[in-house]
């Protein structure tokens, strides 16, 4: 199972106006990094799971998470992604809970920190760091077990970069250049889907 | 200078509604592919140009031009670069000349076939056809001399197929998947990035 984690540093943490993406911290951008996790042409990946670290305004932090393998009623369109995403935030909203909810089948939700959702998933999975500093992944060995960590077009926040170095996380490099962060998701799965893990 | 064309099969030819792009001929997945193409973290790809050649209802062909060295004006949302397809739409549409028309700095709109303009391009580019049956790009050598041929969700027509072949177009593939016509072009863009072409 390939796993991608999106730390969004101003996307909303509330509803937002489907037709303005942007002006909800980039929130555009967001529902372009699900669409390159969880889409090939005419087909779900299965084998992918996608989790959005929001951490703009009003309460923040919020967690998503979308599961390749049984996500219903999501299209490729960054409308249509973030159409999931608002009901998300909508149920989040009314809610007094603590627990994850269910948004709908495959989709999930919950206040859970970026930093909590992490130090638990370190313990089963090796983190990767996506960074123009880090090594060369064509030069790295995988073994189909890492969370690839994203930052959004603000980039880490320093003690989340610090935090994530505490964890052992390994910085990789996907070339020469600075990539949006959906397309270096996308250069990520090539590598990958390559590699045949 | 880099450059690639898309082959929109049902792409709309009129302007349509910004709040459904995918109704308007999957204009979602054109506006994807502007954006892969033309745009990294924080800045513009001066050295890529990116033709869309629009087939769909009422008026075929339209071809646009997106010059990344002078290009102003459009950011990388599936919204806003829909909105300048837009813009070149109603303007097309309104003229009854037959001459390309700039709708803004580095892009322009004229009725030009796809087969037509390729013609011209193969008298001093090479024509890479991006296909599942290809050559591994990993394999290849390129000059920086090409243009990169796309199909979008529904793929090219025979008949366009079998023009490429006889222009002497060459079949590359991308990896062992069918990936959506966007993120053909980050993978693109990516090999060419470390080849520093």
């Amino acid at each position: 199972m390939r796993e991608f984690i999106v730390f969004a540093r101003k996307a909303w943490t509330k509803p937002f106006n489907l037709n303005d993406l942007a002006s909800a911290g980039r929130m555009d951008v967001i529902a372009r990094c699900v669409s390159s996790a969880l889409f090939i042409s005419y087909a779900i990946r299965k084998d992918t799971n996608i989790y959005i670290s929001l951490n703009g305004p009003p309460n923040p932090p919020v967690l998503l998470k979308f599961f390749g393998d049984r996500l219903r009623g999501v299209y490729y369109d960054e409308r249509s992604v973030a159409g999931k995403i608002n009901e998300a935030l909508k149920k989040i909203d009314e809610t007094e809970e603590k627990k994850e909810i269910e948004v709908s089948k495959g989709f999930l939700v919950s206040k859970q920190s970026f930093e909590n959702f992490l130090k638990k998933k370190a313990l089963e999975r090796k983190i990767v760091y996506l960074h123009e500093e880090g090594k060369d992944i064509r030069e790295i060995e995988f073994s189909g077990n890492e969370i690839f960590v994203v930052g959004d077009h603000k980039g880490l926040p320093k003690k989340t970069e610090v935090f994530l170095e505490k964890l052992g996380a390994e910085k990789v490099s996907l070339g020469p250049l600075s990539y949006l962060a959906s397309h270096c998701i996308v250069i990520v799965h090539n590598e990958l889907d390559r590699r045949g893990l």
